[in-house]
């Protein structure tokens, strides 16, 4: 099944970027600012993007050793089961932050589409570790003709 | 084989995207300023990035009706045999544009790393052809520790 794969540098401890993608405050910080619900193995957080509509991700995995999973259980057709992971690894004075979006039945027009938002995000998230400011919904990067 | 795919919409018409992926003064103008060679099906376009090295790109394919193919053909090991595809398409007063860089061996690394970098400078593509203005090394997006 094909994965969307991506992969930055951080200047910022592990544990720093680990709050960023654990805690509600740190997922709203660069992701949408409509961010609810509970950030804790078992349960369910509900990102939301106005009338764009939104994603629920069931947590499976919080290793504050620096590993967060996702599973999408509520959304587009095409993201429902569909897994979210993001593993941290210190390297040098930065982390690296390895993501995969995996899972997806196709390479769908709307999968190149979230490959490259996903970059404009994780972009976000970078920022708003290293300086406190982010580009979350609704102040997020514009890639298309759309609202996204 | 793993693919990268990314997709963004373009302000501008598919002719005025097309010249920035068919001549070296649009390639220059948002992916690395160092272009050279011919872009020609059959000829050989060079890029190049300082230190850190570069791609020799065979150009395969050159329709002026919206699709733009290469091959590597010297570069790094991982990218040796992989094709690079801008597919464009007018929607809307935007040009969409569909982005491959397909055929990789293994879903390495260096193709996380590759996949957000490719975003960050289609960014710039989309920048350049709307506004005249890229961010092309040397002056590209920093997205980790490295000089990348």
């Amino acid at each position: 099944m094909p994965d969307i794969l991506h992969r930055i540098g951080i200047k910022a401890s592990p544990g720093e970027s680990y709050k960023a993608l654990a805690t509600l405050p740190g997922l709203a910080g660069w992701w949408t600012t409509d961010t609810r619900g509970k950030s804790e193995v078992g349960d369910v957080i509900a990102f939301r993007f106005g009338d764009r509509g939104g994603f629920d991700m069931k947590v499976l995995a919080l290793d504050p050793a620096g590993r967060v999973l996702w599973q999408v259980i509520e959304g587009p057709a095409e993201w429902i089961g569909t897994k979210v992971s993001f593993d941290l690894a210190p390297e040098d004075r930065y982390t690296l932050l390895r993501f995969k979006h995996q899972d997806w039945h196709e390479p769908t027009d709307f999968m190149h589409h979230c490959s490259t938002k996903w970059a404009t995000f994780l972009m976000s998230l970078k920022s708003f570790v290293e300086s406190g400011k982010g580009a979350p919904y609704p102040e997020d990067v514009r890639i298309t003709n759309t609202a996204d």
